[in-house]
């Protein structure tokens, strides 16, 4: 039994809100537990210079947490005037994990900018960033082809992300809350498409070092917690979910 | 009438969400219109070192929007590596307001950190941000009191904020959304306390100019509406709104 | 009684010198008592990014002090590597109050720098240098004209501000030196126009409030005193300053 | 057949140059077919800030590259006035990697700074960093035992890194270099010690996905090739390589 | 004859105003042709961390031009966040020139802060700073060995700069104004004593080289140029240009 | 006799090792002594802002030491988010010393990005810049003209640069090592081309000054070092030194 009377495979509970706010083209609120991010998708109609001209379009990602979102208030970014190694990984890992279901190619000279702001944190924000933010994402392109700037919908699957680790008495477990997080000697994230496909693992044991079986067990924790994740986008996205899966199945036979 | 059907002397809906986050001592979700800020009041057993050794206090507000609180999306200041110059005006004005209204010598060497987060923007972000921090302020203080680390409550009265306007068409108004505050030849803030005494008086004209009678007519319409803020705080504040008036009743007769 | 020998309604003593520096199109020394404001105007021909192809043109402040133009030494914002809250406000307010008396549709795609550098400072530097840059600016949209790049003067009234203040014996006062500024308990910072209306009102009371009453003996004292400080710009502007009046006046004419 | 003639599993050539610059406590060059990086280990003694008092020691690692390390020059990094996120994500791994295989109680307060800096680049820097890095600290904290600063050697295990990846064709194969790396649909890093755990895993897909099956072949190819260059980094470190098979067994014999 | 009449080896006018602002313990302005700086010496009353403990003192030097100095308006430093590698030699120039004739281990742990303000440039300006620093220099040791801070003045030579060059015709000449300066083959810059001991030599030849012949002959035009501006700063500095003799002798004796 | 055994005129043995790295168009690696630099020269195929249209060429410098290169680790000066000031200095003297002997007008529209890192230092690192880097460039222009790119050798004279200094005994002296140059009154660096102009001279006295005649000593010893180094830049150039030794005759007739 876990602090919080999970067992080993729990998720937390999951709540994802659409529309969540008023200007941008894709707004949810993810909450996982005590974690609370609000993740926007903009669209812009143009994408970074190194790009311009070939014709395809760029998903960015930026990661920030409320000042007070954590039990220690933390300083604000913009006034240390720089942005940390932690936040630049995360943002990093965002971007790169939206990039892999999405037809970039399909979306003419844009930009997506999607912004994580973690209002709460107990753990988990950078996995529930991307959960969220692919519900957000996937709210805006809907838009763009609902309003004919696009032709079809270019997400080509479903991505979620967990974390699992190795606590000191060894037992592997599920989507680690912050005093697991903390106290935890793995620390391992795992994003994966709705069709089982890995998209990043990174797993890290600085305090100590895991074996290849701790891997195993994981990467299984990991697995059967997506499936829940997974459910939990397809019921937020209603109708959309299906486009997404017809997009892929399209793709598939081509 | 005004676009959102009010007429000139009309605030839009007020509501004021206490205890929206779980970590910091004072949490508010304050929504004015469509404009919604975060106002979290977080408390620091130390004080800046240029106050240090004089057993007092210090309030410090920093302010910020969500990349996408806006119609178009901003360039967050993290990435940019540094504050704006209106950003750095809008904190300034937090802090030295809420400073006006706290006996900072009674509150030990202590600083508050008030952090204003917009999540939404429909005009009036600053005058909720003051609005929405006295009651995160008074929540956090009262903590303090209740949990003994002071003895009595350092807030000594009520303390919000508004904006009024001159439209391009002459008519002085109260409560600018953003359209208005866009077109407005006239834009002015009073921030002011529960007893009716000034604290801030900001009024400019970029496009314009404006008379003496403009202003007279902007300050009893502020003043006006400033009375519902109150009430609102009051409500929101319940029993803790008692202590704040007993407070400058007791400091009253001293 | 002030400490320097003035009572409530006094100015310090005004000298305006007229093109004090060689090279810029407009330039002026400013003293108001023991305050020396240098006050330069270039013209560059063109506008900034975000203002191109509109025909229009611009007016920016920047204001500095020399390091050791106030009793301690002060570090210079270049070797910090950034510009203070407090600079950002009053280059803000200069340019926001100087761009309200000039027509900037009739100055073509240019803007006006205005560089005020505080090489003395006893008190109302922020003021002295509205008053002194508009006089700069004036000469060199007097030399634009002169020289035929534009066809009238764009300047289209007279622009001063200067300071009023609550003492702590409650006494209203005008001009407050360093040392009256340093122990005000409201501080007040008036811009007006040579025909009367209000530009700017930024009145603020940190360590008190202050009451409706003294709010309306503050301002008058300020209109008092801008109509010296006009006639000291119409001394130093000589025939230039008859070219705003007309201007103001074919102005109100249309 | 890989470009340069290697099979799947190949590495390419290793050398290991000890004592490679004169100042440091532990200084390296390591060569990885083209890709040179000088490794330097540098004791401090004194820990950050937020470590003081603990009685425990640091590593903290720096990694750049010369601007014309690679095929095109890159801006230097201390021109552009900040560290990339890519930059700051390899230091951090490369200090996280090696703080798992030191026993930093052991090591006094103390702090090692570990440079790399990579002189020549063709793929696979960051690894050829970490195992280079390890026999740089090794050498440095052999040093520490010999002068009796410290009584034992404190590194408890080897560390070593590896890349694999999946080119487009679907072939796993071993040590990318710069051609490959680009073109690659999968890229993952490992970090093992030399008793087969685990450190770090970083895998990543972005312009594809992978199986759980290429998952699995990949980690096998990994392991086999950190075989050789553990044996790579026992040859350089001679009789001190004995003595961290000592730590490590004495350790456990605990 | 050069373009503003002079010949070869004269100096342009020079005026030195001592006493010039009100803050500082000494204040000069300094004016060579249309050169117009402004050199301020402030005492601190301790040094630089790297210094502390050693019961000396230090100068340091800062360097700054009004942005409309200058025929072309130039960007504020900062504005642009850093200091350009041009004002770093010139600030590292003037503080390394003073600290060469004063006796730091006879001023206690205190820094000289000499800020060089260039209001007007017309060529020549780090040497004008250098030469009016040193009269600013001296007059605040005056004043800390007037108020006893100090026991005896610790400057214990006259220190000027003065530049030279060579003209695409050929021709050496002593003291360029702008004109000159961007035209010559060859600039140097000479800081001397009073004594005629070299200080520092910096000459360079961007667009051509020269000849030893030539540096004979330019380091001469120099030597006689710097007997003037000796001769100016005697006269500025009165009775206190005696003390700094008689502390040279005083030194030559021991 | 000098602590290494040389005597008052002895350089330190030099090796030039040309080809040391794969990409640049040109590459050498310097030591003079202990001092160890890469030199690193990159063709780019346009110029700076400042210099577009214009059809020249454009040569620019870049230094930097690797962290641990000396005794004490410094702090990386990406880290530090800024480039020192003595950083700057050297850099902009390894430019403007390049600039003097190359055809800039014979180039096309190109920058050659010359990058000094020092990896060891042992006092001379600037000289040794300076003296290496020629040999980089002249191998980078040599590919050019090889390729067709150029038509012919537009570097015009060799270039070297040496150190020379005034011990605390007085003694005058050639190729100061570290502990020299800590110790040494004066510093001089001489910059000279093949035929025995003068490009540089920087001499500084920070503790002490220096006369005429110690001058005239110190430029001879100067004079006599750089023909030892022009004969082992020859060494390393071979063939092509003969093409610069002909491109100046040619230039010569002209």
């Amino acid at each position: 039994m876990r602090s919080d009377q999970r067992n080993e495979s729990s998720l937390r509970p999951i709540t994802i809100i659409t529309d969540f706010l008023q200007h941008p083209e894709g707004s949810v609120l993810i909450q996982i537990g005590n974690t609370k991010v609000i993740c926007n998708a903009s669209i812009e109609d143009r994408v970074p210079p190194f790009m311009r001209g070939q014709g395809k379009g760029w998903i960015t990602a930026e990661y920030a947490m409320l000042p007070r979102a954590t039990e220690q208030r933390n300083i604000r970014e913009s006034s240390k005037g720089k942005v940390s190694g932690r936040t630049m990984e995360i943002q990093r890992l965002i971007g790169r994990s939206l990039r892999s279901v999405v037809d970039l190619d399909n979306i003419g000279e844009r930009t997506v900018w999607v912004d994580c702001d973690v209002i709460q944190a107990d753990g988990g924000t950078r996995t529930a960033s991307i959960t969220g933010a692919f519900v957000a994402v996937a709210l805006a392109f809907n838009k763009l082809v609902k309003n004919k700037v696009i032709s079809k919908m270019p997400v080509t699957d479903l991505l979620a992300a967990t974390s699992v680790g190795v606590l000191p008495d060894g037992n592997e477990i599920l989507d680690l809350n912050y005093q697991e997080d903390s106290s935890a000697h793995v620390d391992m994230n795992i994003v994966m498409t709705g069709s089982g496909e890995f998209v990043e693992i990174q797993g890290t044991g600085e305090e100590a070092t895991f074996s290849s079986k701790q891997l195993q067990t994981m990467l299984q924790l990991a697995e059967e917690g997506l499936l829940t994740l997974f459910e939990k986008q397809r019921e937020a996205l209603g109708s959309i979910a299906e486009k997404i899966v017809k997009a892929t199945s399209a793709q598939g036979e081509e």
